[in-house]
């Protein structure tokens, strides 16, 4: 396992440490647990906070996106695992300056579980957290059940609206609606060409095979809907965008944020020659692309992929996406 | 080979077009040359114009860099090979005000070759081009024979300094110093885990062994000091720390900044975890980092790997780094 790792058991530990010292102007590490991470400045009077969770090897997800503008602290798990109810507790904790807490995660089994849980524990405190639960992998469940389908990209921009709304002096629940919004607004689609390992186990816990591709996979290497033979960037591109597309019902003249976020171990010239096809098959629905983003946002340790989110957007989604943030994940 | 291309010969061809497509706002394609990137307010009056140019599959390096108070245009070569006299001279008069172009680029045979002919073109037109050579890279030749050592991702804070210096109104002499400076204050190193490949080739064209490590290794594979067998994150860190501080010789209570760039394939938690290390040994040395760049700012395709570079930082170096940009590399 050619990787920079110390024991494979303490890679989201060694990670944190390594994290809050390159971040140390816009991040901490909580004082109360070694799980959470807390924007520099948080709590800010009079602000509701706005905070995540998820499980680590997404990086830079979840934590990079806690900064200004955006999240002010995130819930840490061990890798692919959800944080704890405690974890996202004191994330909460940190972040509330009395105005409550909104809690913007992923649609996954222990994320859902352990997020209830704190939301009770909360209450006790005086605190109260509402939430939104991201749904934005199409492939993950039919159209018409859409809340059984799982969080992935579309959460940046969840992250982003309602981290941008948190900070415009919203209340919690104008943050929560249009948080909520946002995610709505959003569907994803994943393809793996080959799978991720986690250190302590040192071989893959999926496959895919050499010259085929996973349509519809998860970030922890979720079975997609269909195994392919692999085809040209151009006619996989058009695939994922047919997919978002045709299940988001957009109409001509809509305006779309467009995100293409490689998987990890995936070089980025590709993920442009993807985003070649991509906005020519959304621009031939007449469908205007209003900002695309391009890079490793949100990641699956080494897997070797990319997913497709689009984002309709109005001009509030709009103005809230344009708003300036600063997080260690888009450093320069 | 599990990859996102259509031709493997057009790779580049296919990542410009997807690039300008991604990144319309902030960048055009040269309508007299399709392998040269420029800003979309170049050349911009009474400015220097502030160019760079070199081999594909760096990405986001080197058009990602292109924007705001950074660099004006640049020219792209194929993949690991030089852009053309031509692209060079282009990239030049596409943002030439008047004022002259500083050309701020890496120490590689064909790079020096193609700038000196695009350098008297250029002054057959009367276009007045300064260069600054980047030769950050420690371990490809002794500390007396500095300008026999490569640009890697010193590059960057290269093109940085003197973008943001260039914003400001400077003089062209005043370019060129400042960009030199930049590039005298960084060192940078490369490890190596595993190689990468050519799209078009097929397979690598070098090899590491499994469970082995090249330290020293270059951005396209070129040999390093040593091959040693892969240790802990936190040995690896602190080497690499030692290789670039050691050159560097600087005393305690300097001021530097920090970047750790990933290879490609290398995940992002890896690189925090050796960012714990690497801040560990220069905080061990007295020295103050200033700020501290994780990501995969300057890759090698897929290559499994990581760069470190450190720069030693005065008042006008910090104040120059801190200049907001805005550009594709880092969008958000």
């Amino acid at each position: 396992m050619q990787r920079f790792v110390n024991d494979p058991d303490e890679v989201v530990e060694d990670t944190l440490k390594g994290f809050v010292k390159a971040h140390a102007d816009i991040v901490r590490l909580s004082e109360e647990n070694s799980r959470v991470i807390v924007a520099k400045d948080a709590p800010v009077d009079g602000k509701v906070g706005v905070i995540t969770g998820g499980g680590s090897g997404h990086e830079p997800a979840f934590l990079g996106y806690t900064g200004q503008n955006l999240l002010d602290a995130v819930a840490v798990g061990e890798l692919f695992s959800s944080p704890t109810a405690k974890s996202f507790l004191d994330a909460a904790k940190a972040c509330n300056s009395g105005k409550g807490v909104v809690c913007l995660y992923g649609n996954y089994a222990g994320d859902n579980m352990n997020v209830k849980m704190a939301i009770k524990l909360a209450a006790k405190e005086g605190i109260e957290i509402a939430t939104v639960v991201a749904n934005d992998d199409v492939c993950s469940a039919a159209p018409d059940e859409r809340e059984k389908r799982r969080g992935v990209a579309g959460e940046i921009f969840m992250w982003k609206c309602g981290g941008a709304k948190a900070a415009e002096g919203a209340s919690l629940e104008e943050v929560r609606e249009t948080a909520q919004k946002a995610i709505d607004s959003c569907r994803s689609v994943g393809v793996g060409l080959a799978p991720c390992t986690l250190p302590a186990v040192g071989h893959p816990n999926f496959s895919i095979e050499p010259d085929t591709m996973e349509v519809g996979i998860g970030h922890h290497g979720e079975p997609g809907v269909r195994v392919e033979p692999l085809k040209t960037a151009a006619e996989v591109g058009k695939e994922m965008a047919n997919i978002v597309l045709d299940d988001h019902g957009l109409e001509e003249g809509a305006e779309v944020a467009v995100l293409i976020s490689g998987l990890g171990a995936t070089p980025l010239d590709e993920l442009y020659i993807l985003n070649d096809a991509i906005s020519e098959e959304i621009a031939a629905r007449g469908i205007t692309i209003h900002k695309t983003y391009v890079g490793n946002y949100f990641t699956s340790l080494d897997m070797v992929g990319a997913t497709l989110t689009v984002m309709a957007l109005d001009d509030e989604m709009k103005r809230l996406l344009d708003v300036d943030v600063r997080c260690p994940a888009r450093l320069l």
